[in-house]
């Protein structure tokens, strides 16, 4: 069997991979890219672009049902196929193609493609035909939708989000299974666009928010709109003649028996390190099997081993996922000295619609106590009422002594937006106060932000 | 007649002098607000709000006509009179009502209608039947559209901004003079709503960038979508049967004649103080015949009379009038002593498609060897592209020594957010190293944002 020794071994060729690949590049000569699986970034493969573009379509179809309010008096046939055309050329063209352009330019004598395994802690096995000893390892190799026991037997037929935007027509019905991102993102564009959708949770929680109202306001505009079945689980599913017979049994004793043309998995996702063998890394692993990492610089306790991207199965999002790549190139070009990168405010989106934006702290990770929060409903807000978009509300939450902004939680209409103005506030540790100098031009989805911020000011000054 | 002696007169019962108002009420029982014309402010009655409903109605039915890209094949009709009645209900209930009901909540004592006129510095005339004697003066009286003189004769059948909003149903065509704000808000929308319609410049610049680059690319972004003779003047406007027929001489010597149902005039706002004899006041008048002021106190000169709002003909924007109306307010209060307000960095947005947003200070207010500026397209940004929008461009001006942020110029979809995350990097001195330092979610728009600082980061470390 052919050995090859190298000084850095790189596992996963993805937004972290690659991140990671372009930094230790500039240093040596003497390192390897190990690939499992298509190349393309989660991200642009069946992540966030082709999600976003099937959003694109579902916001429109949704617009032109309110349009009578504002004179537009428009109806509208979905053509799914022109739909899935669009998404899988976009995505070929403008999205992943960028990405395989980049992979092509890397010489192969630093590419190999296969399952790495661990060996030991330096030595890796890629699908029992070569052997990598690697003075340095970076675990890059993202991560695989989570796919219950129940449903494991019926998995070449079922969908996740690896394989639901390679459709090339919207079914008749569907069955999502999961309330978070993934669910609720696809879920409600299917929905808009005709499908007849049914969306399962499994605790009654539902996307991203940690406040209890914040909660509770979600379920029920979400539950306005869409069919969702909260609580409760899965407890048998068969294949009919053109789809699926699916049992799920409610935390309240109720057994719901229907039948769908399609069932979309989304119930969270797991790392691909479960399948690298991690036992005989020598790595110190956590509760989920999955090595402890320092996040500052991302390395596996105080090993020749790092990891990123959405392999540490903490925060599977594009720009984390960059940043982590880098951190651990980093960290690992100056091993065995400690180099800590810079990590930023947690910021996350949902593009659902409300859409729903968490920025810094969230509201579960802040003491009750040490903080006064601000709080808006949309339909306060002028540009919301021009669009009778009135759905959602906002929180923010700060430092009782200080008044510095923490956190956000964010739902409605332009929580992307005001997201990026709060974790720019958040970044710089501005207090309320030093943000609410800011000018916020009239009418403007800002205007609530502006709300929040100044109730939170108002309960400083009182407390 | 009657005479009335007071501490404090305030000219003009809008967002800057109800914002007067409130502060000085606090401090003192002697004050009187002054009113001529139809009370609520002009954002609400005939500015930003209508024209916002109308343009959401307008970005509808543009939309629709895109969709077939998406897999959305759609269409609509317009319906005008519902168009209509809605901005005319919604503005009624849901933004002048609210100015309405505080008014009233004002004691009668404290108010009186009519046209104020200087008779010498401390004495102002009522519709010539009250004579008001004020310690301090305040003049938030607001502005008017401008009517150049070939269309004197005309006004009573023409339209503003004044009248735009009480139509009961769209005209089948449109003629709109200038090219400012409200020329290319309402004319787009009018022209997206199936209106013929036309736009007039005069010196061939459109909308609000300074630098050439910018205008230039507005001007054919613009003008690929909407019917725009950017040069001239126009020479004759007289009735005919339906409407009107304009004669309009282009600078390289063209003479134009067409005939439209309506025409809207939207040449730009005069200050009301030039129906106040102001020459009787004894301020200090500039070239354009309004009173010399300080914009960190609002006070005219070294005098007891202080301006706010749209009456300075210098910012005619909401969140500027209500920050004038209460620095005006507090140095009042504070005269003779000298009390300094606070401003804000500059925001500017026109809400056209693309949109236009100038924050802080804009090119042509800057030195250009003083600054480095860094550029991108919106077609680089991948939401952008899921949105199959691709026009437009922005422009971020930095110090070149301190590398500070100092101004923007943004041409495209999502200006107005992106205008506030800098607008807040503005207010607080933040150098472009300092502002990337956020996170940016991957795809949203502000990712163009961050193409534009990179590149000036990049063009700062090289100078």
């Amino acid at each position: 069997m052919e050995t090859r020794e190298v000084e850095y071994a790189i596992i996963g060729v993805g937004t972290a991979g690659l991140g990671a690949f372009s930094r230790i590049r500039k240093q040596t000569d003497s390192l390897l890219l190990i690939q499992h699986g298509p190349y393309g970034t989660t991200c642009a493969r069946v992540g966030c672009m082709p999600s976003k573009m099937l959003i694109a379509a579902s916001d429109l179809a949704h617009a032109i049902e309110g349009g009578s309010f504002f004179g537009i008096d428009g109806n509208y046939q979905v053509n799914g196929k022109r739909l899935f055309e669009r998404i899988q050329k976009d995505r070929a063209e403008k999205f992943v193609g960028g990405v395989l352009r980049y992979v092509d330019t890397i010489d192969n004598k630093f590419k190999v493609e296969g399952q790495a395994r661990f060996l030991d802690s330096h030595t890796l096995d890629v699908d029992g035909r070569l052997r990598v000893k690697a003075e340095k390892i970076i675990l890059a190799c993202g991560s695989s939708p989570y796919v219950a026991p129940v449903f494991e037997p019926l998995l070449q037929d079922l969908d996740t989000s690896d394989t639901i935007f390679e459709l090339d027509d919207l079914p008749r019905s569907m069955a999502v299974v999961g309330l978070g991102v993934i669910a609720l993102e696809i879920g409600q564009a299917f929905h808009r666009l005709g499908v007849q959708t049914t969306l399962y949770g499994h605790t009654g929680r539902i996307g991203a928010f940690t406040h209890p109202d914040m909660q509770k306001d979600v379920m029920q505009t979400m539950q306005q709109e869409l069919d969702i079945i909260p609580r409760g689980e899965f407890t048998r599913a068969v294949k009919v003649k053109d789809g699926f017979e699916l049992t799920y049994l409610t935390t309240d004793g109720k057994e719901i028996i229907r039948s769908y043309e399609r069932v979309l998995i989304a119930s969270g996702r797991r790392s691909n390190l479960r399948t690298m063998d991690l036992e005989k890394s020598g790595l110190i692993l956590d509760d989920r099997g999955l090595p402890q990492y320092d996040p500052l610089t991302m390395q596996c306790g105080n090993s020749h081993v790092f990891i990123s991207g959405d392999a540490t199965e903490d925060l599977p999002l594009w720009h984390e996922a960059y940043i982590e790549g880098r951190i651990a190139a980093d960290s690992a070009v100056a091993f065995p000295a400690h180099k800590e990168g810079k990590r930023t405010p947690g910021i996350g989106i949902y593009f659902t619609d409300p859409q729903m934006a968490c920025v810094g702290s969230v509201y579960s990770a802040l003491d009750p106590e040490q903080i006064v929060m601000g709080q808006a409903r949309m339909d306060s807000g002028p540009r919301h009422k021009i669009y009778n978009d009135l759905k959602g509300m906002m929180q923010v939450y700060v430092d009782k002594n200080s008044g510095i902004l923490l956190g956000a939680e964010v739902f409605g209409r332009g929580a992307e937006h005001m997201a990026h103005t709060l974790v720019l506030a958040i970044e710089h540790g501005l207090t309320v106060g030093e943000i609410l100098q800011m000018p916020v031009y009239h009418p403007t989805l800002e205007e609530v932000m502006k709300g929040a911020l100044t109730m939170a000011l108002f309960r400083l000054r009182k407390s």
